[in-house]
């Protein structure tokens, strides 16, 4: 098969807000070979995404993405990693090229998959796909009650694993701070796993983050997550020091080394991985194969579509012990909507990546009509892309 | 003052080569405050970094670059550095932001020296610009007798450092490099110094550049630069501990925390800064801190115009043990016409940073309109760009 052509589809709700939800609008990406689709997401901006396909070259090391992928061969799991590294070396100095490379690779696997008549994570040389469980995945409450009701809502809704993120933390007094976290665990019952997710609030600040530290260690967080900016690693390995608390991190990492470094010197326990932004499904599971190696446990980050929770399951089907998920649980309509099918949980209230060919997912082509957000952009006199049209 | 406008300015030679030659189009920022305007360069593709700048936001950190500064108060250096923090932290997961946002913070400086009459290094706490010896930056020739051809000739041009980068170096047989580095240094002289680039050709295998090593070393090259992808740090280290030839890396760095890393986990001997890509002047004003006290040596990274070149020199100008700096000798004509005056070798052969106000650097308005590149980008019917005129 040769690789035909490769379509953007740019999503919004009618109103996107300043709330951490990254389900507020999507990049959908379409690639078409041997007379099969395959189906991505970009987990990033869809303007200057769109616009690192297209643009004009700049100089070798600062060409477009789509001089590397179309009329590519793609026969096999290899072509894709050889397609990787063109686009790697092509579009070095063209930093948001790893945006858009994910959603193009991750529908590459999907459509790989389904001309094969295999899920993605067989072609990534799994047996099986191991089940999952998934944790609720919200952001905290605006007061410590919005909290503690959240909790209760998500255990109630049958979650043993609870996620809160970004919110007031880090933002006010300790004391402010201190009260959600007792909130969350009060919600979420004694048993619960209760996750935090404090979303580089605190930069590179280590003693800001250690105050925190022993009521996180109180309401007995099993991770704490980016509670420094992404690349900073001796400031994660110095707190990591401090606590029994795990540092988690890596949804940053745009690139396998990105995230071997944060396990390797930032001595974090959890390794998150966006396969819509680290250049998609090929060097998640490599970072999923160093983890293992390294002890550390690898868990998927996802706050958009079942799309791309598919695809961010593959990488880690296989690994038995690592044993949650991230489910997000409070997605706007378009992401629900996105997607004809949605990974549910089964009567354990567990998860797994699809058995059906590809990614599994089928795309609702009503939603891309409904949510399409019209680009145009000219270049020189010139129309270089034009939002294409979804049937 | 407040940050009244942005403006971007599109710049390309009618054609472009995928030569690895960083000066075939340029992106120029434009900034105007309290009657003043300060001028910057993004070391970028020009188009998404457009892109970045005026993109509908997608979440609260997915915000376009604008929303963090136009409007904002510009004072003091401080401004600066707080502006730079709320970019970081808005435009989280919007990765392009940091090389649109490198061209606008050099421009704040700019535009802060001239309105306080002081030249950018002594705003950043120098007492004097020290002259540097440049390095003339070229690519490798086609053939050994090619690479021997232009030593000579940077050499009858007065130039005591020459870099060769690129080119057939790790393309094909050992003995081929081996020939060019013999060359190289042939072209150049016994005393001169020689400086090796080779624009991560080997991506992480450590044995293939560590097979050049004995060549590299008979031709007493001072540093080699870029041998793998930019973040895999164990390896630089590993290569690093197997030669005398110091290592050279750090222009992929897009902040602060990656420059660090490389210093402190990459085991490099010279950490080279691009401010078109590390988020500006600020950041790598710290890395030229952080290299200081590590003993390792900064070097500014710059293949584009002398608005770049003149903000690359300052975040080490005071700097006098770090003697030598990079300077392209073979400019495209828009990146030579860009500006209307130049930094210029003196009698010595060395370039300073300038002691004008600002940057020093004066834009010649007829470039901007002869190397023109029209854009226009429409998001949902609404124009959210188009080129700006110059005048």
């Amino acid at each position: 098969m040769k690789i035909e052509t490769v379509d953007f589809f740019y999503l919004a709700m009618p109103e996107i807000t300043t709330a951490a939800d990254g389900s507020q609008d999507a990049l959908i990406v379409r690639v078409t070979a041997g007379g099969f689709s395959g189906w991505g997401e970009c987990e990033a901006a869809p303007l200057p995404s769109i616009a690192a396909f297209i643009c004009p070259m700049s100089h070798g090391a600062c060409q477009p993405v789509q001089n590397a992928v179309l009329g590519q061969r793609l026969d096999t799991p290899a072509d894709i990693a050889r397609i990787a590294h063109q686009v790697e070396y092509d579009c070095m100095d063209l930093l948001q090229a790893a945006h858009t490379w994910s959603g193009i690779e991750m529908a590459l696997w999907d459509l790989l998959g389904k001309a094969r008549g295999e899920p993605t994570w067989k072609l990534l040389g799994y047996d099986r796909s191991f089940r999952k469980t998934p944790y609720a995945s919200q952001l905290f409450g605006d007061t410590p009650q919005g909290t503690l009701e959240r909790g209760r809502r998500a255990r109630a809704d049958g979650f043993r694993a609870v996620k809160f993120g970004w919110g007031p933390i880090g933002r006010g007094a300790l004391r402010i701070d201190v009260d959600h976290f007792v909130a969350a665990r009060e919600g979420l019952g004694p048993d619960g796993i209760l996750l935090v997710d404090v979303g580089q609030i605190f930069g590179e600040d280590v003693e800001a983050a250690a105050q925190r530290v022993p009521a996180l260690e109180a309401a007995r967080t099993t991770w704490l997550e980016e509670p420094f900016v992404a690349n900073a690693y001796g400031e994660y390995a110095a707190l990591a020091g401090r606590t029994r608390v795990k540092m988690a991190g890596g949804e940053g990492a745009h690139n396998f080394h990105m995230a071997r470094n944060l396990i390797d010197y930032g001595n974090i326990g959890f390794v998150q991985i966006d396969c819509g932004r680290i250049g998609g499904i090929g060097p998640a599971k490599r970072v999923a194969d160093h983890a293992r190696a390294k002890g550390v446990t690898y868990v998927n980050h996802t706050f958009t579509s079942n799309l791309a929770l598919s695809a961010s399951l593959q990488p880690f089907a296989g690994v038995a012990e690592a044993t949650i998920c991230e489910y997000p649980v409070a997605l706007q309509p378009l992401a629900v909507e996105l997607t004809a099918n949605h990974i549910l949980r089964d009567a354990d209230g567990e998860i797994a990546a699809p058995e059906a060919p590809g990614l599994g997912i089928e795309i609702n082509p009503t939603a891309l009509e409904v949510y399409r957000v019209e680009v145009e952009i000219a270049v020189g006199g010139r129309t270089v892309f034009r939002s294409p049209v979804a049937a």
